[in-house]
């Protein structure tokens, strides 16, 4: 979304969850912009935010998974924040072979990498020694109090930021409200969407209520109905579908990452809309935008 | 296979095996098709079943694997129909690039999510809670007897449809028979070249008789020689290297799978046949149908 | 490297290795160009060396992982060079749309799929059993002594072909250097980059003296400088980058295979060139050889 006022909105929500994010966030707009001027990516490109974009997003994650307050994780943001460049670049022309934009593709393949990578690391790792476990089926009460619904309905958009404050998915979501009213409607739809799947299937309601269960579905409404897909009533109905499909593989990519240890972030939104995207030429009721 | 008369005797089949996953199998079909009508799928395409193939087989996996007597199934076998069509749809888009069928995978990506997101959802997993477990080396008898080797015969067939009865994959067998004499030939060999390699390179004898080593190799040996390669000498010799090399890849896909408790579908198929569909331009040898 | 002196003394470095190894080498790489011809596969690209470069690396790599002395790893490595033909020109013709060479991803899909279904046979698996397990933070001393030193820098160049011998690594080496003075400069500046970035992380000591942290770090520096992309100050760079990047990627790879007990072979080399040379388009800074 190339609105500096959005963008602006967006700082401040990584601020309100902590100032160190705020700091990671311009610290990795930055460097990936930088790298991609100095290697000689088409002006256009860089200028639209399309490569900070993704280092912000990894510099982020590097921290909250890292620890914001060790050296080895700013020198890791830094790197990441560098070879992302590379991965962003390399998805756009493979991609562009069939008009499929990049989604967060690239800092998911760089969070991924590094959250598996860092505990064999011991100058990078803080954390502890038992992180890969194989999964087991959910328990835990499934019903959802008032409380939990409405937390459940912003932390669905903090979440896409790592954050599960009910006020950062606030602000997240005035972020984009500044910058498109649908992309906004949209977000709120796919938050409830996210909720009611999850609550059908029987999701447990301590994850639901953080907003670990709808981020995606946030995410592939407004891919899907608005931002890469054309407005309409037939791309409304093919985002609800979508949404309700990233929630159904949020669970599944939680449970494939259990036994190596390695976290969803995003991969569930960038799996369903490339294929929901991919999809598209295929029927005469959707068109790109 | 676009012949009436062979889908007949696949839906007998699937009633055989239990009345309800020859229901299922319609539901699917019917879903999947509906889907592709009304989003505006090329006719030709969708007349020719292509669409609604993978939706009954998505449905009826669906049945097999969350149990078939609950409404939480049959809402998400519903579901899985209306997905799979956009799943379809995208990688053909993505695959038709170099001339390369989607096989079975639409399918194959379903049921994994399907298998691995389910135990996670309380309202919809009925089963038990040690889904996942480290793989160790095989032990067991591998010797197989007279009746274990007509049973894998057959097994090796019925397989397809996750459907270890004799009588099922011989109906199976006669469904594809009606369609074309050489598909039903090579299916044949293909079961035999799945029960030869797994017998010599020591697979415990109870899942070799159950067919659960030799599907692969006989979806393989099909798709190899006659279907989509031209029928010939040099394509039978392929068909016979792909479906032994099949076989290995079923072995290494249930191990892979084991630490998330996912299942192996027909990937091995899906991948083998990929593989060796798309090396056929660099072979003056084969070309394809 | 199209060199016959260089190829020479890689046989010999086999051969110092074990004479087996050497004698699995040249079966290898025969049954592979033999395949290729029969299949009639463009005979430049075959008289190159391009098809039997895999199959020398797949049944070295074989002898290596099941024992060199069973009749079983000897068919098995037979049946493997002659399947590699097939999974090289299938990513030859997938990758050439985007002109991206196939690098030795070829032999690594044979030799994981060959360790995860191996212990699935007994009559090809003569190891334990316990293969699979969760992986946990890494301990153990990070300080290099002299000796570990030296001895890394030559096992980073032994171990791509899965030798620690350091006197194997100096023969390899030197058939580098016959080929191209400026690949054997770049095998040693990668071999520097994987110590050095292992070291700084944390890897413990002992993995790092044997070179299994640096053999990815070495291939892609010789490939992101002088071989795909044209020698100069911006690709030394942009080598250099890739090699640290590859380091954090052995690491995560050998945390991947851990729960379903595969090995991560060339995997982190493969996806690391693959990335940087499907960039390079977009940097104008950089071209390709």
């Amino acid at each position: 979304m190339p609105s500096a006022l959005c963008g602006l909105f967006f700082v401040a929500a990584l601020f309100a969850s902590g100032w160190q994010y705020g700091l990671y966030g311009l610290l990795g707009a930055s460097v990936a912009t930088a790298t991609a001027y100095v290697l000689g990516v088409d002006r256009t490109i860089v200028e639209a935010g399309l490569r900070g974009f993704n280092g912000c997003l990894v510099a982020t994650g590097y921290a909250v998974f890292l620890g914001p307050d060790h050296a080895s994780t700013v020198i890791l943001a830094i790197g990441g924040s560098v070879t992302v460049v590379m991965v962003t670049s390399a998805l756009a022309n493979i991609l562009g072979t069939w008009n499929i934009p990049t989604f967060t593709m690239p800092f998911c393949i760089m969070a991924s990498v590094m959250t598996v990578a860092a505990p064999s690391f011991q100058r990078v790792w803080h954390g502890g020694t038992d992180l890969a476990a194989l999964p087991t089926a959910a328990t835990g009460a499934t019903r959802l109090s008032w409380d939990d619904l409405w937390h459940a309905f912003f932390g669905n958009i903090g979440q896409i930021f790592f954050m599960p404050q009910w006020y950062v998915g606030l602000l997240f979501l005035v972020g984009i409200l500044v910058a498109s009213r649908t992309a906004a409607a949209m977000a709120c739809v796919g938050s409830v969407i996210g909720i009611f799947v999850a609550w059908a299937l029987g999701s447990p309601a301590s994850g639901v209520a953080q907003g670990l269960m709808g981020y995606n579905a946030v995410l592939v409404a407004m891919a899907l109905c608005g931002v890469f897909i054309k407005l309409g009533s037939w791309s409304f109905a093919y985002a609800v579908i979508g949404a309700a499909a990233a929630t159904g593989l949020t669970a599944a990519m939680g449970t494939f990452f259990a036994p190596f240890g390695g976290h969803t972030f995003t991969w569930p939104f960038v799996l369903t809309a490339l294929v929901f995207v991919a999809a598209v030429p295929s029927f005469t009721r959707l068109s790109r935008t």
